[in-house]
């Protein structure tokens, strides 16, 4: 095979990084994309602490496993998105502060500026992560919607990450979005706004993650070649939508992992995404990052899904070809 | 053929009465659903003016035309909602005032109440309309949703609508709820669970409307039967899926009508609703009221499209068969 | 249009000839194919009373009605058939007689050898009907099927029916089997055990019927190209699969026209055959008898329905072409 | 992976257990469903020869096999079938006796009480096998059928399988129906009709086997979902369609492995049924039981076959999830 | 409906233009597309007559038809075409001469530039027709390919054609390419690469002609959208698929009408072509030019089948909304 | 698995024989089919040099590999092809000579005779190769094709081939003609004229390469069981199409590899073949030569892809059942 394949550690934040760097390790993941969250990449102690990143370090070399990226989903949702009590849940404390809507967005960008600085400090020169959507919630509007206000919601994005972006420019730190609904990104249309509202600047790039393309009936491999100077890292992940005449294709209101959801997230292979043809077209833009496994299956074990996920990913990835074989049939 | 067939005005408030009634009439459909704004069925003149329900009803029948429903969708919507600035625009200014949201959502309830006295008035047993929904924008949520906040939604669905309804039950008169993505009801676990909120009441039912299910790849007439005891007033309206890979399901914060949308409403008979399925399955629940008109398609001239929809409902709908085959194969 | 349209009478038998032939010749019928049940076609009358055949063809000539084709379903079907008491309810008394299983099938050919005698009287050259079968009940067998025994079925369909087409054959009058699940063929390798069965000879070929074919995912147009010179007579009726993963293809066991069936016969064009790739066809080999609609569709008004499939057929059957295009583009 | 897989030994009756028993215990199988026929289990020798059971658990123990379930199909075929000469083929000589019908299914009744008291002698408490029915025949019936015939055709089923499962219950074993066409339930409508006519009682369940459905196109996850409670045990066991417009879904009076076949059974995961759909409905609806290969494949070597199905089966089932993905996300 | 509708004659040139135009007017076409064969228009008597055009313009307007368009495909496909003994067939003997390739090449390239001095003289603005191609033979290679051969193709396309352009642009007259295979243009790639080749310029663009796209699996309302400000002139003509796994989308090398063929001609709305969506792209890119009728169908009667042709396109063609409708449902 | 597994040298005819048969061996294939090009069988040594044969052979021993073919694709591709300077690209010197057509169609057809007695003296039995044609062109032809030429190419062939054929038929081998696009045979239609042309000869049997079947919608398996005794070796060979309405299926002049292509060669198992389909049918027809990987996928590493390829092949071949099921089910 020819990429890195990682483990996002996002969904096992309820372990010590010291005990999923040793499965991580045994099951033969070539790193771990660090979450942001849990005691797996703490930005304030990378900061603040010196020998916090060694010892991080430390613990990824002795299970043999790399880092090429961290997950910083969390605060950045924070930084564009209407406030509520939904973002208390899932922000550090002395970001939420008082929770006053503005306060918290103001400090989630700073924070995130501090996560620039981390990531350079422990030699990481990618972090992928949410921005929030100031409108996300007018996806289906009745009133209908005033577009002029649309359009206000990706001058708000630029307005509020560009500042972010200088930072992580002046640290040589790329941040890649994982185009996502509940964004400001997350389709091919607001992709191309998104990019252009932010004048297409190097230092904001995609975390591309198929799982939230294939419900939406989108193709991931033509997404890869049209943004191809953008993809900056890959997410494994696949979803599987179930419809019947009785399941919606817009989620009912109901969790993920209930019987009556029109679509669900799966783990790698077993889904809608077509993997092949996705790596195909990685194959064909040259990417050569990793291929960061984000499990999430809620009908399987998650050990034994983690696993399975790997070794799909190992019989799927191949490199591309070197030869032309017409060329190889004519006479020598 | 079966049942009325009429047209909802709600599309047409930019002409007065008077002239598309004479159009309509001329078309050749059987009444028309009034809507309760431009000048088509204006609810406070309906309660102040003593003669209005009849200048209303004298315009009607010269243009050999019947009223089966009212639609009131617009002030209905902001009963449940939370109420921005999109709401002015669709509001009479007296029910949004101050524009104050939880005095908006009061106002609208009273005006709602005073529909259901304006139709008793007016000779007419239904009302079409939208709830609102204090929950919709949490549709695809992250941070998660804490999902007894879903629940309160139901609850605060029930406790604002009880008191229209028993309006609506002491004055004869039915409401039915357009299931509609935007509205607490927009699929089958939805609207399960709104009418197990309000408690089942026969006061509150539902118009149906195909063109809101075919894009969340739902079958209405499976919807038909399970819910047919609450079917009450039927919309002919459709709409069509074109998903390539690059159009997205979800809409992409563009307007209707964009060439990059994944779906769109279109002329009936020209969109991915089954309206023969449809019409069997009203057949086999016994319904007999009217199938009407709601007319949109961004791509098609509307007078032209009126007409067009109307021929293709006269030759879809059929009466059921009233003989067993088997049997007539027996001797006689 | 290319070929004359028939109304078959069988689900009409309810009603007078006198009522029904006034009713298809309104409709704009060409002619009916007389059912030998009601008051449509007796068989026993036209060969004992002179003037009966005369006073069949009056009626006819009234309404401007042809004639091309008896129906003679009922009566065959016991010639092969394991009799029992559902038999009983469709043959005529004589027929039945004790109800002795041999003696009814031996009464039954005797009748059918009468019907071609019937029909030479009447002027008309094709009978069509059923056949029976002495093994349709082992079409899913457990216990295993013995095969031999399969064998033997086909040749008790030839012991039975070669000497009642001996008497076809002297009267120049030809039998059609309705091709069709309960007899002794209803598909592509059936029919082609049963042709071969019986000698493939001149007097016994097919009732083409498309609606037996499509819920068997049966093409009835290779089926026309297939049997060719044996496609002696033309049904025009439709079905419908209702396929969602809770209903069988299989019928479980319920009456046609309940909701939980799989599949269902509809009026002509509302259901899954392809009658243009069928008419094609049927111009390919040369067929230029009658399109003979037999009615049957438990959902929809049967006046309604006979009217909208003679639309339907006439707006759909042309004549093929006469002229070789790329040769009309040679330069004169 | 989660659960048991067992082979089904009724395929392989034409080996010794001992040599059957060896091969599967060397491809790695749990455990053993045994066929009581062949000498893999005698009803009569268990009841008989107090060593009998014993000396069949010491052949399993000496290969690590386990058996958690009888295949009592033949005899129970004969309970309520119209019994012809073909179950003179499937039945022990004293069970079949002069062959008069009734007196085979009281024999047949008798012998199925017996095989319950020789599973519990034997330590098992789940029997599979089939009912018969005596209206499989009026599958697709003309002439049209008596519906109340049909009706008492379950309560036939349920008078001659009440008294065997008095037996079963006394006893602590239960029976499980393999629905299946030929038998009293074989799709959702006639499991729930037979599931009614025995009063719902614990004591019958049901043997899920997914190659009886997809043929049908039904859905079996959906089924599992449906019938949770009485879903007893489960067959892995495959099939497939090859519709091509010439061969019928319906079997054409072929045997099995004829290349004309419209749908025939394939060794599991080469064929329709979607097991890990199936499989992810067992784990929602709890089932913890054995997954029993039967192995059966006109096309494919049945060792190489059998060891294929195995692999198959332990890659594919897994464990649900014990964790909460969004969850998860949140901050520790 | 919004579009005249007109009928190509090509197919119809063993029909005097008398005659012909007599039955298109009779049948309610608005008017003729002119083949430049047969007498319906011939270049050199339009060049040579004073009285011609003004002859022919009389036949159209006694029968109450126009003319927008000049079909000249057979001489333009001998510009660039490898010059065989098939072009015989369809040059005018002056045109072929002795036959020398590059001589009859130049003769046709001459005659083009006639026929756009004929057009304008006649008044007639747009010329359709075929280019040749000195390539097409290359389509499926092996040998291999040399691609660079490729590339000289559209450089002598370029090289022969914009002479002839040059005559078109000093007449006011636009030729239109029908985009078809054995064209130097017959896909998107293809026409992307004419263009490109032929600098873009105005006096070159395509006859858009749906039916040589569909059997190729291209989209045509997408390609009218790609190159919108080159859709000259559009044809309305069908195919249709019929893939069985053994009829090959390569067409056996057999003739038009086979009945093995994979794919065919249709008449208009008989085929794979979705005419709705091309007219709702014509729409949206503002064409308002005619829909000529290039009717052929080797299953069809001629002029049944244009009459149907008409009718369909009269009732599916429609111009496009003037109205927004959300912004109807404001209050007024 | 049931059939030996080779390598076609073909596509690595740029790698010595030495270097290539020691990968071959190392990764586990049974043989090598030898392309009578670079160095891998020269049939000029083979006649000349009495020890040629023998040092080939010594080299494939040494790796524990066989060789049960030649392919000789390159020299019989010239014996009726319309030779252009292509055909210098593929042919040996002394085939081509001076590149007069006559000539190089006759030195080619000698060469094939001269492989037919290498082979021989090689000890091998069958030799896949192409034809050429005369007629591939005329694919699809404006001006309209004159069918009597087609025919012409039929007879042209047999001329040419009949007198090759003998010599095969002295020398005791067999030769295939790979059935693909570009040759006098490359579907079900003219591999039936082909056959006819060539009086259905023994000698002249088929290479079956399913990957030039699959994008023609053609079914490899049908044409397995219809030629089934003219199936002499099997290519392992797959393609995918990959159509969104913008990439045609006729390839646009475009190389293979492209992304705009419309279908592409890819490594066997991540294409549109279905190859347990193919092999089941080859199981039907007795077919137990080799399966010989032909490797091109122009997106995938070519050494990863062999060893894929055969992994695939392993685990889908397979040895087809002794046993007849319901037989088993008997008591024993």
């Amino acid at each position: 095979m020819a990429r890195p394949v990682t483990l996002f550690t996002g969904q096992w934040a309820d372990l010590p990084l010291e005990e999923l760097a040793e499965k991580a390790g045994r099951w033969g993941f070539d790193g771990l994309e660090l979450a942001c969250w849990g005691d797996h990449f703490e930005v304030d102690r990378a900061l603040a602490e010196d020998d916090y990143a060694g010892s991080i370090q430390e613990i990824l070399e002795r299970n043999h496993l790399n880092c090429f990226a961290l997950g910083a989903h969390l605060v950045g949702q924070a930084v564009c998105d209407q406030i509520d009590d939904r973002h208390r849940g899932i922000l550090p404390p002395d970001v939420w502060g008082n929770g006053d809507p503005e306060g918290v967005r103001q400090r989630a960008a700073e924070r995130m500026k501090d996560t620039a600085r981390a990531a350079a400090r422990f030699g990481v020169q990618q972090v992928n992560g949410f921005t929030g959507s100031a409108i996300w919630h007018l996806l289906y509007s009745f009133p209908p919607n005033d577009f002029a206000e649309i359009e206000r919601g990706y001058e708000d994005f630029a307005e509020r990450w560009s500042p972010i972006i200088d930072m992580f420019d002046s640290e040589g730190v790329r941040f890649g979005l994982e185009v996502h609904p509940t964004e400001i990104a997350y389709d091919f249309v607001t992709t191309r706004k998104t990019l252009d509202a932010i004048g297409n600047r190097e230092g904001f790039g995609i975390n591309l993650d198929p799982s939230h393309f294939a419900h939406q009936s989108l193709d991931t491999a033509q997404f890869a070649l049209e943004f191809h100077d953008r993809i900056y890292h890959v997410h494994v992940k696949d979803s599987r939508k179930r419809l019947d005449g009785r399941r919606s294709i817009l989620g009912s209101h109901i969790n993920f992992g209930e019987e009556a959801r029109g679509w669900d997230f799966v783990s790698p292979g077993h889904g809608d995404v077509d993997f092949e043809e996705l790596f195909r077209a990685l194959n064909r833009i040259g990417y050569t990052g990793p291929l960061s496994i984000e499990w999430e299956d809620s009908g399987m074990d998650r050990e034994w899904g983690a696993q399975d996920a790997l070794a799909y990913v190992r019989r799927t990835d191949f490199a591309p070809s070197a030869v032309a074989f017409d060329a190889a049939m004519q006479r020598a």
